[in-house]
């Protein structure tokens, strides 16, 4: 095949045949992923446009013309980034040897890129966040939040453009401030990259593709069609080093997502939510079925990804409250004295079972925190009642 | 020491001696717990009311009186049950070899027990519901939810007395109507079983002993500490085959009843809630950190307990999608159709890479199944759009 003649050296065959492919095989095809492992894209793309070549997508091949193609690429500012090139994500390998799922499979054979940065910089260490368009407001929260966190961390955020879980996730890491080399979002569609699916979301994929990347592997002027999204969901799983699920309802797109990150095996992280949430009952099956850990925070994440896992786990810090700060027999004096009136010091010693002088040791000790108080007969008293009886 | 003269047989030296420990050591005290296991009861309460005794309960133990103690048990209309006895909760006995929390540990010397019921029978196969008082009606919806379906499937609840999720537990299961001899549910108090507390759970109290059972290991008149609830949880966690930790902030009671089923060996389940959720802190950390495992409802908990264990566990029955029950060939011509408009069976073959016999045939089956129209030009279009657009 022949490129045009304005930069040939760019348009090598091999890019061409890539461009061509792309164009005339549905995505993540089977047949043509097996085909092009063994034989390489030139060769399979001269086999679909020989004559009389009987495969499915021959009619399509036919009616192929690079230059036409070419020309929409370059009409809609996109680049087409194909293996080799320096910007080429190479987490996509993975997928030159994962199973199929829901009958597709294999690398893309290129990438259509819309956006400033570098590709491969920008999806480099991404975590995918998905979940369900049907979103409540307890899974945009938590995408929001983790979406702004993850960014701030020096983590990209890699999602779809639907509206729920996939939208909160972008503007989470859009309202991050890594500065401008930092990494921010990834828009992985199931059109081309200059289509705006749904059409609501045209200003969030131009933030994404001025601050980010809009990507796809269907040509510019495609449709997504539930194949296409069956697709796009292997290369969120594949671009990203982990995939976390926020909100998904028992039939979801995400789920089958997550199925791909685990074709991949890369970990997988689900938001636990209310178990009477319908949109939760994906996250949590998974959880339950031990097929995802449990995030609550960015920090559960970074725990996740950091070489020595559980172990850096960071606690929830909360201050002591201030019966932990008492002595052991401090505890049970201050349990002994009665929730109403006053008690002797030597009734004291035979309820808390404790030596005289160790009672009167630690009433004065409490005494000094403010939490008994000596009465006017010499007798003991609490001064707060709510302390003592918190199991 | 001498049991009174009335039913002197039933007032054995042995049940005589576990009333009067019972009385005068803290439950869950360790250090008697070493002594009886290494004694046994008759001993350690001959140590403690000997002269000069130094230990910390002696004082106590100089101020029992045998006979007032087994006339406020009758008075309050329940039973001093001992082990040995034929209603004796054998499940008890784990706690002879577990380890300390908290600096509570040991069998009970005996449990006073008041309702109808055998307690052995009505704890036997029990499940520990546990959370926190001050609840949020997410908590407590799935708290009765739980309570009613546990009940209904033959498993008996065993919780506390508190506000929130105990009495939410508590009023689920006596909702459920298993006939008179099934199980219903067990109320373990950290103060005396005549005790109210608190007070607002009077009703609540007086069903659970009418239907079930409510008992403690204090004696009647005492009220509860600090320490008392704490040596409560172990109670609660030993008579339950398994421990349900529903919702609970990360400062809580029900972690350390959570920590007691753990100390026994004993599975540990929660009901996973909002990242957002003060209240889901405990058992979102819980399943992170591998300590619990999911449960959303009784088919969750029944699985678990089960000796084949998740292989049985339920899954979710959905009604298949109309898409499921297509061919994948008829699947493909059903997205190579236009969104809108229609298109001729040439055009379309050519779209959807499939031969013409092939598309024919599937356009017959997809237009018997109503999903796609023949136009009076003798083209094809889409019956329902949405249905082609979900991923």
């Amino acid at each position: 095949m022949a490129a045009p003649d304005q930069d040939q050296e760019y348009w090598t065959d091999e890019r061409s045949a890539r461009l061509a492919l792309a164009h005339v095989v549905e995505p993540g095809d089977p047949g043509t992923a097996e085909l092009v492992a063994t034989y390489g894209v030139l060769d399979v793309w001269h086999r679909l446009r020989a004559r009389g070549s009987r495969s499915r997508w021959a009619g399509r091949a036919a009616a192929f013309d690079l230059r036409a193609a070419i020309e929409r690429t370059r009409a809609c500012g996109a680049r087409f980034v194909v293996p080799g090139d320096e910007e080429w994500p190479g987490q996509l390998d993975v997928l030159a040897g994962c199973e199929a799922v829901q009958d597709r499979t294999g690398p893309p054979m290129g990438l259509w890129a819309r956006g400033a940065r570098d590709l491969g910089a920008v999806t480099a260490r991404g975590v995918a966040m998905v979940g369900s368009r049907a979103s409540t407001s307890y899974g945009e929260h938590v995408a929001l939040q983790l979406g702004h966190d993850l960014v701030e961390s020096g983590i990209p955020v890699v999602s779809g453009a639907a509206y729920g879980i996939d939208a909160a996730a972008h503007r989470g890491a859009l309202s991050a401030g890594p500065g401008d080399d930092g990494p921010v979002t990834v828009a992985v569609l199931a059109c081309g990259v200059d289509q705006v699916y749904p059409a609501a979301h045209a200003d969030l994929l131009a933030q994404v593709a001025a601050r980010g990347s809009v990507v796809s592997e269907l040509p510019p002027g495609e449709h997504p069609t539930r194949l296409r999204f069956l697709a796009r969901n292997r290369l969120i799983a594949a671009l990203s080093r982990a995939t976390l699920i926020v909100e998904a309802a028992y039939r979801s797109g995400a789920r089958n997502t997550v199925t791909w990150a685990q074709a991949c095996g890369r970990p997988v992280m689900a938001v636990p939510g209310p178990v009477t949430s319908a949109l939760s009952v994906t996250p949590n099956r998974l959880l339950r079925d031990h097929e995802a850990e449990l995030v609550s925070s960015v920090e559960d994440v970074r725990a996740l990804l950091s070489p020595t896992g559980q172990d850096t786990l960071v606690g929830h810090q909360e201050p002591p409250a201030p019966i932990d700060l008492l002595g052991e027999t401090e505890k049970v004096v201050l349990e002994a004295l009665p929730g109403r009136g006053s008690v002797g010091l030597d009734e004291l010693s035979v309820r808390a079972a404790l030596p005289l002088a160790r009672c009167a040791a630690d009433l004065e000790a409490l005494s000094a925190r403010g939490l008994v108080t000596e009465t006017l007969m010499g007798e003991w008293q609490l001064t707060h009642r709510h302390l003592v009886r918190r199991a």
